[in-house]
């Protein structure tokens, strides 16, 4: 069954946003949606991965590596000579994070089969291996122990899985979309890990008919015939998959002006963020943002529309301040910007 | 000894009429009952399942493979060259989930014994293997652990268990009901948890002594001579069964009219159920009692019908209306339809 | 040393009757005995185990099969060709479970020596399998964790253990009386578990002098002259024995007219009791004291003389009725037959 | 070094009393010693076994069975030709259970050196098993887990270990004295544990200086010339050690008469102990004070001599009678003694 | 890609202080950094480790000996003739310690393949080893178990890790700068380990636009073109290496007057300071700022540039003064200096 | 490098005197050391341990057994015909009890490779075995698990490790000097433990300038200069030595009049100490202590001397009197001794 396309997801704006962000530059550090269950987050990521053009890849290589990539940085190659590294085409992966999953299944472990039968020290890889080249999706995240949110953003930030235990030393690419969504009434994640998830997003179930009965009526035309329904949009596929293309081509030479800068920090120090990766995730963000709008430099303009999901999960709590996140940042944003 | 018949039930109509609907739309996502104890949850599934006619099963296959189904998607049926893949009748499975079930007995596991004798990574299934086709029931849902929930509600939507740990990467059939039962005074399930059941039915000890003896003497009569308590019973089985296969084959071509699309969004803004699921549950529920009742299409009447039982457990809790979860659902009913 | 006998029992009237019903209709679901400790509870078990005749098995089943049970019923019986199962006289089993017990304990498990040493997947029997066609007791079942009391009553009820785990998949007899005991001061059963048990009596010490001397001297002269002591009440134990096997003999036969089954419901409503349960129970429990008495029938007497164990453990709270259970019931009893 | 002698143990008289007993009819069911730490029961038990003759044991037999006693209630010793079961002398063992002991050390377990070597399923035996015939002492008892104390209980009542587990399934005699101290202060035993205790001691810090000089002299002389204080005593050893084996011949002989049970029974009715273990402890208790006084018949006097120890722990709380159940006991007692 | 260079940190005065100083005289226990997420801490240890000169080392030694230390204190170079140490150029490690790593993986352990392969006890190196000459860095130290971070600071404090278990037997060299970092609103370490750390640091969020513009500016030059960023602070790298290196040398022949040592007592008197642990850390890292400085001899200058940080995480809570740690340091620095 | 030598310790005198006595009498059962962090405590025993005469031990044992001990003791030597024991110099051993050691390292286990590899059931001894005929330091004694401080304090008082688990039976010399400290305000020891230690002293930071400066001179003047340092002090500590050998050789000769006994005993009554080991430790004190003074007997002095030390943590808590237990012990001194 072909997947829900992703132009026929109907309003969520912010969240669809910041997923193509995140495809065009993974380096920002993982996108956080908060907010109503039953919103389709999960079918968000599903449908733009399924979007991106195949990926090719080394045929048998665990980690789906780049034939393009040096073979030295990944294990599997490393020991292939460069003419036994055939590629294929793969699609891009989306791999789920269980609730429950052990360190050992995220991480990859001893392979105890081939350390019991030959005696040798392998690596049996794990989830982070299976999504590198494509997206991590925690559903949950906030129930999930801190331990693992901090490795899976360690890895989401540096693209390397680094496994030291049980005699094994080796480092595989892991280079990933971090996803994680949750529900803040269920238990919240530490400000110290919300401050390394690079945007945060709020969905919510729409509150006009007339979009929810295009979300039901979008989903049933699907589920009575998904072959259609899918054919019926893949010119609309195929314009966002360009953009996404064409913004991972710009993105290198896009300059950041000295007052985009300015501006950034100044909306930091009005919100009172500790530390700078507010900053610095605010510029990343506006640059990949103008890169998909085919812009030539970054803009006052796309700081304004990427500065609430880049800074709402940096806030301190303000005890005589009761409004929302979001609510600050836009005050500080018409503050900044009058 | 045979089965006590579905037909010989007494009282617990909305029960009974889950179920149905669940038996011809088992993607509906799982049926939760609410309710007293003693008042045969777990007699009423399995008489369900022994009256739908034996399915025709590979032999040999662990996941009792449709023989018509596409041979590939199945780990067993795969390997066989297809004039191998000869087939059986075998009964509807009906699956007792026991309290302090792991993970692993569940999903399934390495077969160790041919880990350690042959050396091979042969998969053990679960019980969500056995449960292929059939029915998964699960007493006390509520005492379960939530990422045991989690999964279990996962594969009841998806139809497939997918199985990625000790370097085992399986994915097989394991499309079933999901029943489960539960005592709300024992503990809760996190909204969570059950805005994914497809539909919520409350059971009650019936209050009036004539219905509380009928049950008693039927289950006598059954007891003291099952087979020829049955014998009576089987024109009545034969009806139900045939209404069940004819729902099934309407199914596919039965129209959902705008306007119920409209009245189920109505409902649910009413009621402020959180995302969108209850309005997608309300149209399949109601597609699926047209079925049952032969109906050419989705009317009023079948949306009303099931909507307390696909939206009472969607509810978020308002501390303002003391009123339980059915009633404030049929006033939203009488609200809309009025 | 021989058992005490069960004819020198003093006092304790209710818990006798209640175990020599189980023991005509094994069936009913188990009995609690709570109250004091010291009151001989142990005891009256094993001495009802020992006064009744020796059973045939087969020899070598770990299951105590009856030679003329169908072979195909037990795994160790199903390989024997009719002609090698032969049998041999052994003493009905009383079996321990002792707080601590493991589920692998009760259930059976892989028998690991086999599985490292021959390669072969053999089950191990748990006590479950001991039990077979005796009793099993739990001392301080209130002490139990929930999921195996829940496991216990599920093979008492259904006389059968389904091991499904560790790549095992058997069914074996496991039909046996269960016996718990506790002491509600120090922790209650679940209201669910508690409805499971077919009958609840209550244990005191006795308050007269006599009765107490009566008890001590029974013990004394018993343990200094265990021999004598048992040779002097042979005749009284063998009226017992055949009171239960001609009870036995009769309890098919045995008619419930309706007005017996109305007065039951009666009761029940009164009694607010959930479910349908103790109705069922009510009967039965009934049926087999009428089985004891010889009747022809089961009377309003029959009713009367066990509704306080078929329902004390089946009340609902009342915050607004202090009266213990037992009064309760004592209360309906009076209202519904005056 | 030799032991510290019994004869020298300066006051604490009921301790010693109970401890005699005790050495006379082991199935009294064991004493529990309650106090300030720092007052010698350590070494008074070691002391009494010290003083006991060393008994002939089987040669090999690690449950250092008696030669005389039937080979076939011992794994170890049904196996030998009658030829082959040599005896020696051996001295009567003190076995410590310490704190954090697990069940698998108390009860024995599979030799699991010999299971994977020789692929036997053989015995390891555990501190029950060296405990036979001799002392098992257990500091600070109100600190062991319940399941264990229950355990030890049942063993200790029984003289009989029954090992069933990892496929095990024996028999082997634990005949001993039962001896467990504790600090009211620091937690309390379980009521259901309390009663199943036979005897119960306090003891204090002697509060005279002369005692208590003489206690630290002692103690002195005894450190710095074992041998020479230990021959001083030799005679009253000697002495004790006649009394205890003449009332061991003298206990199956001595009679209880009718109102020596009733006398029991009033004390038992005045202090409302719960069950009859209270009246059956007393009543073996005086016939062994009685046995050690080398009387014909068990008097009043027996009676009141032991009341404390047998029943002081088996009181309910009163939250009326404030004072400690030792003086509730002697009230009781010049209530009935009167 | 290279390491972002030390001498491009901006701001952070006192962590780099401490930094350097640790660099120059390791015994000194240790750096805690306190504060603001987001503020470059391991940005600044890596910069750090990565301007040192590279290390000689011998090849193949897993604790990166140095060919000139004796062979004797390493396991690994004691069993080769010198002929056969050779040695190589080796980075300065940083070690990565990660939430959640156990002590075996901390300390290493036994090297199981080996043991069940060649049935030797061979060592398995842990972090400490790979740390060896090096830093080792603790993210969220204050989340770490405290039997964990005792460890750690006895291995730094003593520059040898022992290993004493499974049978194994054995020192090695692990001579690090240990950096733990943590925000002390999540958590504290027991003032039992504060005081073994050496040195405390704070840093902040730079409040002054310019500053924070510099910051993002800095890391944004650095990773648009890491080569050439790093290219130009070559210059100030290498004085800074120069500096290190030279204050190593000088470090053995840096005289402490008496002067010296009276004020650092006056000033832990004067702040009532547990144990001496403070005064002789004060002792040695003005020196080692001395050092640094190129300074003859330790003057009140260079205390008093050090006395918070030697100083602020070793005094008593004092329920009479709100003022934080380090205003009370320099208010006794006032004092004692006016 | 050599160790810090004893005589250079300044203040801390009880402590001092403490350790040399366990060092003479090690029977008397392990110092606590209560008070500030950072006041040497680790240093202290690691000195005392440098100053005492290498021993003589038999080569090769892991228990470093005297050659003049009787062989049979010591499972390693009784195998050995005398003339293999040949024997060695040793230095007197310090071992260090880590935080968060396993019972298993502490009293040795089953050395699982030769019972894996060579089937056979060999000791691997533990950190007790390391320690005999040295000291045994256990830093923050009050957080240790209950039953190892428990063990811990069992073979200090007997001298004898015994093991008996996993199918071990043995027993090993373990006679060393148990040291333990801790913070009060950290946690407590339970009155039981604290009960079994001999002595508990209190250190404090010193409070008066001139002292704080010698010994941080101390410190800095011996890591400048170890070897310088330490030959300095070179007589100072023969002196030392000489005088602890000479009164291991008077303690067993010295005389302990009755007026002494009689002290002890007023004093002990006086402060209402729970048992007599308060009364017997203080007798063995003052007994150390007049050998270490070289007097004929022991005299009120030596009483005095040492009351604090043996009696301060054997006081219940009197919520009447607030003063420490030191004052209290110094008022009961100044009442006795008036």
């Amino acid at each position: 069954m072909p997947t829900f396309p992703f132009s026929a997801i109907v309003a969520q704006d912010e969240m669809r946003q910041a997923l193509l962000i995140a495809a065009v530059d993974p380096s920002i550090g993982g996108v956080l949606v908060f907010g109503d269950r039953g919103t389709g987050k999960s079918t968000a990521i599903r449908a733009l991965a399924a979007l991106l053009p195949p990926m090719r890849a080394v045929v048998g290589c665990p980690y789906n590596c780049d034939p393009d990539s040096p073979a030295e940085s990944c294990p599997h190659c490393a020991s292939l000579p460069g003419a036994r590294r055939k590629s294929e085409n793969k699609l891009v992966p989306v791999v789920d994070l269980p609730l429950g999953a052990t360190e050992d299944r995220v991480v990859g472990t001893l392979d105890l089969e081939r350390a019991l039968g030959a005696g040798v020290k392998a690596f049996e890889p794990g989830l982070l291996a299976r999504a590198n080249r494509g997206f991590l999706y925690i559903d949950e995240v906030n129930l999930l122990e801190d331990h693992l949110v901090d490795l899976l953003l360690d890895v989401a930030a540096s693209g390397v899985n680094t496994v030291e235990r049980e005699g094994l030393s080796l480092r595989h690419p892991a280079r990933f979309v971090l996803v994680g969504s949750g529900n803040p009434e269920e238990g919240e994640l530490r400000p110290q890990l919300l401050d390394r998830f690079g945007l945060a997003c709020e969905v919510a179930t729409p509150q006009d008919i007339a979009t929810r009965i295009a979300v039901v009526r979008a989903r049933d035309a699907y589920e009575r015939d998904p072959e259609g329904f899918c054919a019926a949009r893949a010119v609309d596929e195929a314009a966002i998959r360009k953009k996404i293309l064409l913004a991972r081509e710009r993105l290198p030479h896009l300059a950041v002006p000295d007052s985009a800068l300015e501006r950034a920090a100044q909306l930091c120090l009005a919100l009172g963020t500790d530390g700078l990766r507010g900053e610095l995730t605010l510029m990343r963000t506006a640059r990949a943002l103008a890169a998909l709008d085919g812009a030539e430099s970054v803009t006052d303009d796309h700081i304004r529309r990427v500065a609430p999901a880049a800074l709402r999960h940096r806030l301190r709590r303000n005890p005589l301040d009761e409004s929302g996140s979001t609510a600050r940042v836009e005050r500080a944003l018409a503050e900044v910007f009058s």
